[in-house]
């Protein structure tokens, strides 16, 4: 209750392209955020009664509400991230996921009723949801990283109340219009703005909550649910690796690394952010990649200019810029890029090819979030798995060589899930369940069955029957 | 890492039945913790590749073991707890539990492996055992709770380090002569004895904790998890309602609840702690459970004497007799029992029913953890439901009653597992999967299948066939 029947403080929002403090988010007071909470928890009795069919149905109308406000939803993405495809690409895949979560639900929520016979006793299985659901979500991703949780929450039959980001919710006023056109939804469903102090005061009022940001954020996030006893769910930061063994196929792994590198500017918790190639393949691999990174253009002037778009948070900028320098400063080569400039406000950083980089600097240890792709030689396949290894973080991987050869690499990496000859499909290919290794997560699965079933306790009725002994196991007087 | 590198203070520890100390804990230094920490992992590598039917057959020749142990093993339980047949009991159902995994593990470790076709996509799912597990467990039943987790935990492949309560080690040495007789086994579970600081230092070693025990240290050792990003499992306190409604059968429910509410003294936390009953039958209800109560006796002097053993923690023995007092102090009817005595050094409570109870009292909101049973009446199963609700805890609980309506009633209940027509059925049946409602626990079920999955991490292999297109959805260079 950070800020209970406190006036809250107007937070000024700057424009990522043009550095300008246009956008005002104004967090609720506490109390009203309670009071949200209690009239979400009160609507979640009838949202859980109408049944996945009665909320199939909302969503889908949901989707058509969206459709017709996506103009202005493009447009207030577009502002909050300074890119336009990727802005695009997260309504095409927001709306998608609908579809398909309101194909999965009802099959999985049936499977979550189930009846056994066991000698004497008739066992009842069921599945309740969590009846409010916080989420808590991050500015790379503004749209799809604050619905990836909400959808199938809400089809599990849970409420949902959203803090997305502060550095990117322009999004939130023309979503909000599509929400209130479905009658059922919007009782269920809030979006709040606001800043740390609101998401905290958020974690006070929920059943469970899904945190997608930083790790230090994250650890106060599980701290202050572990007090509260409820669930987080905590998808953090990666350092991900990608192998390229010497049976590789060159053309296929450096435009799938350059992509998964710099796709929407590095932005990405699963993007590439280290390569480790076989040294006899070394030197081609470098020479192709710099080719293919130098076609790459900045999307400047306008949004429909070229492929980088900006750096969104600007306290990002700062720390790409802190990893070149230290990289540049301990004797890593710049093949292309190597600099973080402002053009008219807005921070930019060209697609970096870097080599001669090693584990002591801080590009190939923390997380750049940024279209950094330093590349360094290995001699065994030994040694490119204890580099891919050597990281407190445990999200994602890829491996390039021959099938098997790439599976049996993709075995000892300490991460929870491997794209083979490929890079970021955990973006693209939601089957795959997983969990997350050391610092980069904690919880459930956000991908498979589990991604809606999680949502859910679990309930077991016993029921003795009448042909039971009685006593049990222990006489009874 | 709390007491690092420093000397430890042994513990005396008292004996329940003379309350004399007669027996010492000896804590392992810290750096003595964390380099069996470091053994345990090493050794986990060959436990992981030797399979599951390795496993088995090293898990079978500790059954054999422990026969062997048998007689070693029962004494030094009854001194840790002062009572017999549970004893004998906690004994048979850890061997009957090491049967009943060893028969599930396999289809169960074989269903963690699934390939599925997705266009384009050949996706391999696999689990990874988390390396180091680590169990805290209570001082009730000091055998039982120190195995229940510790069984599927290491089937699934993990190393597994236990600290039990102080209060109740006796137990552990008989256990590792068992444990050293089957050399792989031997090498990744290891039993350490210690108080809370012991707890605490082994959080810092371990990749998961499972802790069984109050809800205060429970939130210790939940927040210590956060902070390292570990999964925790947290089974904690109860304070488990039974309702009986007019149409239950007497005969069967007042057995079954006076078994419910004082088998082990009530020193468990699925026990019945307070029981609702209709109007109409409440009467007839409390003479039949006061007459069966009254053929019950303390085991007392000897252990063979009756069903009622010692109060096995001198602290909690002052907690029974609080709440006990501060009942009667607000009105309560004593009708059997009604005191907590000190016998030769050794603290009893007789099985003691309760009625002009009410929610004022602790007796009926917080955990009593004796044989104590406070009954009370209902007009409305609307007001039976609300009462059984109206707590912290969320556990277990037990409806009397036509199946039907009994299932109506269990269904409204916010609990985890809900026995019908019977008392503690979790305590018998393992199938049933549940997840603990607000304070009672966290984290994954230690019933049903998820009791061994639950210490697996899922990987997915996301393959990239030949005849994927490339790019996948965006213009690659």
């Amino acid at each position: 209750m950070a800020h209970k029947n406190t006036m809250t403080k107007p937070i000024e929002v700057r424009n990522p392209r043009t550095g300008k403090l246009d956008y005002v988010v104004v967090p609720p007071p506490g109390n009203l955020l309670e009071q949200q909470g209690i009239r979400l928890r009160q609507a979640q009795i009838h949202w859980q009664q109408i049944g996945v069919e009665g909320r199939i149905e909302a969503l889908k109308h949901l989707k058509q509400a969206i459709l017709s406000q996506r103009e202005r939803l493009t447009e207030a993405l577009v502002k909050d991230t300074g890119r336009l495809s990727i802005s695009v690409l997260e309504i095409d895949s927001f709306l998608s996921s609908i579809d398909r979560w309101c194909t999965l639900a009802p099959e999985l929520l049936q499977e979550a009723e189930k009846n056994t016979a066991i000698p004497f006793i008739h066992l009842q299985q069921t599945s309740v949801p969590y009846p409010l659901v916080g989420v808590i979500s991050p500015w790379n991703f503004p749209l799809l990283l604050s619905t990836i949780d909400t959808i199938p929450a809400l089809l599990a039959g849970c409420a949902v109340i959203v803090k997305p980001s502060e550095i990117a919710s322009r999004f939130v006023a023309p979503l909000m219009t599509a929400i209130t056109a479905v009658p059922d939804l919007c009782d269920v469903l809030a979006f709040v703005e606001g800043a740390g102090e609101t998401g905290a005061a958020l974690i006070e009022y929920v059943d469970l909550v899904c945190f997608t940001g930083s790790v230090a954020t994250g650890r106060k996030v599980a701290e202050a649910a572990a007090k509260r006893f409820i669930p987080a769910f905590l998808e953090l930061g990666g350092k991900d690796p990608a192998i390229v063994l010497a049976s590789a196929n060159l053309e296929l792994a450096t435009s799938a690394i350059l992509w998964g590198s710099v796709v929407n500017t590095g932005q990405s918790c699963l993007s590439i952010e280290r390569t480790y190639v076989a040294e006899s393949i070394f030197e081609e691999f470098v020479e192709r990649l710099v080719t293919k990174t130098d076609r790459l253009s900045l999307a400047y002037p306008t949004v429909e200019s070229g492929e980088i778009g900006p750096i969104i948070a600007e306290r990002q900028a700062a720390i790409i810029s802190a990893h070149l320098l230290d990289a540049i400063d301990k004797g890593a080569v710049v093949h292309c890029g190597g600099k973080v400039e402002n053009k008219d406000g807005g921070w930019w950083c060209r697609p970096t090819v870097l080599t001669q980089v090693n584990h002591s600097m801080k590009v190939m240890t923390e997380e750049t979030f940024g279209p950094m792709m330093p590349v360094m030689p290995f001699s065994t396949v030994e040694e490119a798995i204890n580099l891919a290894n050597d990281t407190v973080y445990g999200l994602s991987a890829a491996v390039f060589a021959e099938e098997q050869e790439a599976l049996a690499v993709a075995r000892q990496i300490n991460a929870g899930a491997i794209s083979i000859n490929d890079a970021g499909l955990t973006a693209l290919i939601y089957e795959g369940e997983k969990n997350s290794f050391k610092y980069s997560g904690l919880g459930g699965s956000r991908m498979g069955a589990a991604a809606l079933t999680r949502f859910m306790r679990k309930k077991a009725f016993l029921v003795k029957t009448n042909s039971a002994p009685d006593p049990w196991w222990f006489d009874r007087p």
